[in-house]
C-alpha cells in the first residue's frame, strides 16, 4: 500500500516540480499589487492563480496569495527568494514562499474514535490529501489496525492528565525526529499544555463536534439533543490555549429532527466531522489558509 | 388587494371543509394505533396522513398527528369529539381534534427591520401562507406603507422598558379583540413580560438571527464576524421567559467568509431569517407541531 | 480486521434479534391500517417506527413499513406470518416480513475507480454499513490492495462486450453461491444483459456520476463542464435494462464554478457519488425502500 | 413607496459616486495583471476587490473584474478611459469600465404566475436589488395590483404566437422609450424571436424551473414527477436562440420525496426559482458576470 501512495506522491512532486506560492500579507497602501506582479512578470513567472483581500478598503490589512509557475524553479530559489527581499522591506510585508512540491509531514493524533482517522486515510488513498503522513500517535490500541497495513508507524501512548507532562515530551520527540510540519487531531480527547501548543503553533488543526461557539467543551451531541436543536454541525479550527477557541478554518452543519437522539445526532455528527476535518487540512495543505488575530482567511 | 386574499382564503376552505387533524400525545403503550385507526375507520374517515413517533420505544412519551377527511364533517364534528373521549379516556391522552378550514387568525409583531414582516406578506399574497393576518403592531411607523395597502391594519404603539406594561396592555386588548391564535414576532425587538407569555402560551413564535445556542441575546452577527465562524443561521422558536430558549421549532443556516463583514453577515442572515420563519409558522399553521418539554416535535 | 467487523456484526444481530419490518402496498381503501395495527397489537409487537403514504388520498395506492419487536421473535414467526395471512387476503396485498438480524449479503462489483468501494468498506469497518461484503468482483485489478487485507475475497474477472455472456455466467455463479442478497455497481463500468438484471430484480443498485436525468450515458462531468452548469450531481438508482433510467434512490448535489474544469468537476463529484451511494445502501439494507412502477417510496 | 426606494437609490448613489468596475478578457500572456495594477496605481486607484481567472494556465483566455475608487472619479473618468486605450491595445483586451452609481434601468416580463416578479420586488423594496425597475410587462393583467402601487408602470400587452412580431415591437418600442439595460424574464411564459434577442444581446436573463439540461421545454415538474427524481431545481439563464440553451448564471436546487407530487414540487420549485433568480440579477447589476462562450465567469 505505501508503495502505491509513495508513486502517487512522486507524480505530484514531478509535475508540481516548478510550481510554488506566494503568501503576503501586510498594511494595506497604494501599489502593492502593482509591485507584485511587477516583480513576477520581471521573474518569468506565470500566475495559475491569485486572490487577495483586504479587511478594510480604507486603512486595513493587506492578504495576498498567488500561485504560479517558473521554469526551471529549482535553480531560481535562491534569486527569486532574494529578489524578493526589496519589495518586502518597502512595503513592510510579511511574505512566504512555499513550494508545492515540498509534501507537508503530517502526524495524526486520534483517540478512541476512528472516523476522522479513517477519513483522512481514505483520501490519503485516494490521492486526495497530498501529504505524507508520517505517523500516527493514539493513547488507544484501537486504530493499530487500520493503520499499519498502510505502513504507517503506530505510536502508542497512554495518557492521563497527571503524566501529560512526560506524555507530551514523548511526542514531541517523535514529531520532531520525523521534522513534522502538521499535526492533526483527529478526536484526539486529551487537552495538550500550552507547552504543546506554542512548540507547533498555527500548526495544529483540530476538529471539534459541534457547531462552535455553540456548545464549547465536552458531550456536544448530549447536549444539542437535550436543547433540542434542528442542526448539528462540527469545527475545525487551529488550536491555541484556549479551549475550543482557536481560529476557525471550516464549519458545517446537517439537518436532525425531534426522532434523533442523541447517539443518532453522534452518528449524524460524525459524517460531518470527518469531511469538514477533510477539507481543513486540505487548505491547509494547499497553502490557503492565513491566521490573523483570532480568525483565518481561506483563499 | 384584500379581496385577492380572501378570495384564496374562501377557495381554501371550501377545498378542506371536511378535512380534519387530530393531534394526540400520551404515555407509550400497547394498542393506542389500534384504537386509534379503529375509531377512525368506523367514523368512515379517510386517512391523508398519519405521522407518529415515540420518544422510547420502551416507556417512552408517544406522539400522532393524523389528517384525515369525512363526509359531511360539519354535521358530524360533535358526534366525533364525544365519541373520542372513550379512547382518550382509556390511554390517559391529551389530544385535540383541528379544523383544517378554522384558518388561524395571525398578528405580526415588528420593529425597524421590515424583511421578515416583509416575506410574511409576500407568502401571504402568493395564497402559501394561510391565515387571516389581522393586525400588524410596531413599535415604529417604518413599515405601515407596507402592511396598509394590503388591507391590514397597522398600530402604532410606541414602547421601551419603562412602559412595557401599559403598552402590553393594549397590545393584549387588541390581540384579544381580534381573537388572536398566533402572534409572530417578526424581528419584534422589545422584550415580552411573563404575563404576556403566560397569556399566549405556545402561540408566539419568534425569530433570532443566530443558529442557537451560540450568540444568545443581543448583536449576534457582530458576534459572529468577531469570533470568525464560517457559517451564520437564524432560529425560529416558541417564546418563553428564558430569553432566547424556548423550544426550537427550526433553524437553518448560511456559509459567509473571510471577505463578509458584520454587515454582509446580516444581509445574508436576513435571507435565512425570513425562510427560517416562514417555514416555522407553516408548521404551526399546519398543526404540524408539538411541544413537549422544551422541545418541538415536527411532524 | 474481518474479526473485528465479525464482533460488530454479532454485536447488531443480538441487539436486534426480536426485531422485524413489515412492508406492504395494496390499493388505498378503508381500515387497512386499522386492521394491521389491531393484527400487531393482537401479537403483542411493541410497535418502534411506523411510516406510511398513499399516492392519492382519493382512490390512490397504499405502503406502510412498520418496524416492530416481539417478544421471544424466533419462536413466534412462523404464526405470526401465518395469521397475517388473513389480513393480506382481505385487502389483496403484498406483504412482506423481514428480519433485522438478518444481515444481508453484499456482492460489490467496480472497475477502475475506488472511491466508491472505498467509502462503503469505510462504512463497513465503521460499522454503519450493517451488511455481510461477501465478496468484490472487479475487471481490474487495481482494488485488490483494498480488499484482501479486510479479509473479503477479491474477483478479477476480465470483461468486455465480446465476452459478456460467459463474464456474467461467471459472475452469477459466484454470486448465487454466496447467496448473494443485493449487488452494488461501485462505478462498474460494463453494461448488465437482460438476463443479468432479470436474475438479480430490484437488487441490484448502480451509482451514475450526473443528476439524472442530466447527462445520462457517458462522460457526464465532461458534459456537466462544456453545458457549463453550476451544480453537478449524483445518482444512485435500482438497475433496469433502459439505461441509467432505473427508479431513483437517492440523488445529491455539489456546487461547482467557472473555475473547476471537467478534471476538478471529477473530483468534486466522487465525493457527492459516494455519499449518494452510500445512503441509498443504507436504506436498502434497512429495508426503507419500496419500488413502484419506476419510482421509489424511501420510508 | 416610490420616493422611498428612490431615497434608497440616491443614498447609494452617493455613497459609490466614486466607485467604478473594470472587466478584462484577452488572451492569456505574461504581464497583464502587472500592467493593469501599474495603471490603476498610477492613477490613484484605491482597489476594492478584485479577480481574475485564466481557462487555461498555459495557453488560455485571461478574465479580470477590478473594483475600485478614484477621488474625484467624475471629473477623471475620460482621461482613465483614454490613458487605458494604451494597455487595451498592448494585450488586444476587451475591456469595459462600469460606474457603480450608474444604476441599471430594468425591465420585468411576468406571465400568470407572479412568484418571482413579487421577489424581486420584495428585495427592490428592501433595497438589495439595486435598479431602477422602470416597468413590468405581462401578457396577463394579474399582477398589476401588485406592481401599481408601488409607482412602476404596468404594461398588458396581450400575446401569442400569431402577433408575436407586432406584440415584439411595441415591447422593444416600450424598452428604447426607458432606455432599458436588463430585461428579467420572471416566468414569461412567450417565445421570444431571433430579433428580440439579438437587440437585447446578453442582457435578457430568464429564470426556467428545472435543473438544466434536465426538463428542457415545457412541464419540468410534471416531468420531474413522472422520473421519480429526488431533487429539484431551477436555473437561471441570459437568454439565446437555443431555448433553454443559453450560458448558465446561476442553478439551485430543493430535496422532494415521495410524497411530493407534481404539484407540491410546483411549490417547492418556486422557492428555488425566486432565490435563483435574484441571485442571478444582483450579479448581472454588480457587473460580476462575463459571458464567455456559452458559459459564465461570475467573479
Amino acid at each position: 500500500m505505501k508503495s502505491y501512495i509513495a508513486e502517487k506522491i512522486d507524480a505530484f512532486k514531478n509535475v508540481n516540480k516548478n510550481r510554488a506560492r506566494l503568501l503576503i500579507n501586510c498594511a494595506d497602501q497604494p501599489g502593492i499589487v502593482s509591485a507584485v506582479s511587477k516583480f513576477l512578470h520581471e521573474h518569468d513567472a506565470n500566475i495559475i492563480e491569485s486572490n487577495q483581500y483586504t479587511t478594510d478598503p480604507h486603512g486595513g490589512e493587506f492578504f495576498m496569495r498567488i500561485e504560479f509557475e517558473v521554469e526551471e524553479l529549482k535553480a531560481n530559489v535562491e534569486k527569486l527568494e532574494a529578489d524578493f527581499e526589496e519589495v518586502k522591506r518597502s512595503f513592510s510585508m510579511e511574505a512566504t514562499f512555499k513550494y508545492v512540491d515540498e509534501v507537508k509531514k503530517m502526524a495524526i493524533f486520534v483517540s478512541k474514535e476512528p472516523h476522522c482517522l479513517l477519513e483522512l486515510l481514505w483520501e490519503w488513498q485516494s490521492g486526495d490529501l497530498m501529504a505524507d503522513i508520517s505517523l500516527v500517535i493514539s493513547n488507544h490500541e484501537t486504530s493499530r489496525a487500520f493503520v499499519e497495513p498502510l505502513g504507517i508507524p503506530y505510536y502508542y501512548i497512554p495518557a492521563n492528565k497527571d503524566i501529560r507532562n512526560q506524555v507530551e515530551e514523548e511526542q514531541i520527540r517523535l514529531l520532531q525526529e520525523h521534522e513534522i510540519d502538521v499535526i492533526v487531531l483527529a478526536r484526539y480527547m486529551q487537552i495538550l499544555t500550552p507547552n504543546f501548543v506554542e512548540t507547533f503553533k498555527n500548526k495544529i488543526i483540530n476538529i471539534h463536534h459541534s457547531f462552535l461557539p455553540a456548545f464549547i467543551g465536552a458531550k456536544p451531541y448530549e447536549r444539542a439533543y437535550h436543547r433540542g436543536v434542528k442542526l448539528i454541525g462540527a469545527t475545525s479550527h487551529y488550536v491555541t490555549n484556549d479551549l475550543d477557541e482557536g481560529p476557525i478554518i471550516e464549519q458545517d452543519i446537517s439537518r436532525v429532527d425531534h426522532r434523533d437522539n442523541a447517539a443518532a445526532m453522534k452518528k449524524i455528527g460524525q459524517s460531518v466531522e470527518r469531511s469538514v476535518l477533510a477539507r481543513a487540512i486540505k487548505w491547509h495543505l494547499d497553502d490557503r489558509i492565513i491566521v490573523y488575530g483570532n480568525k483565518t482567511i481561506v483563499f
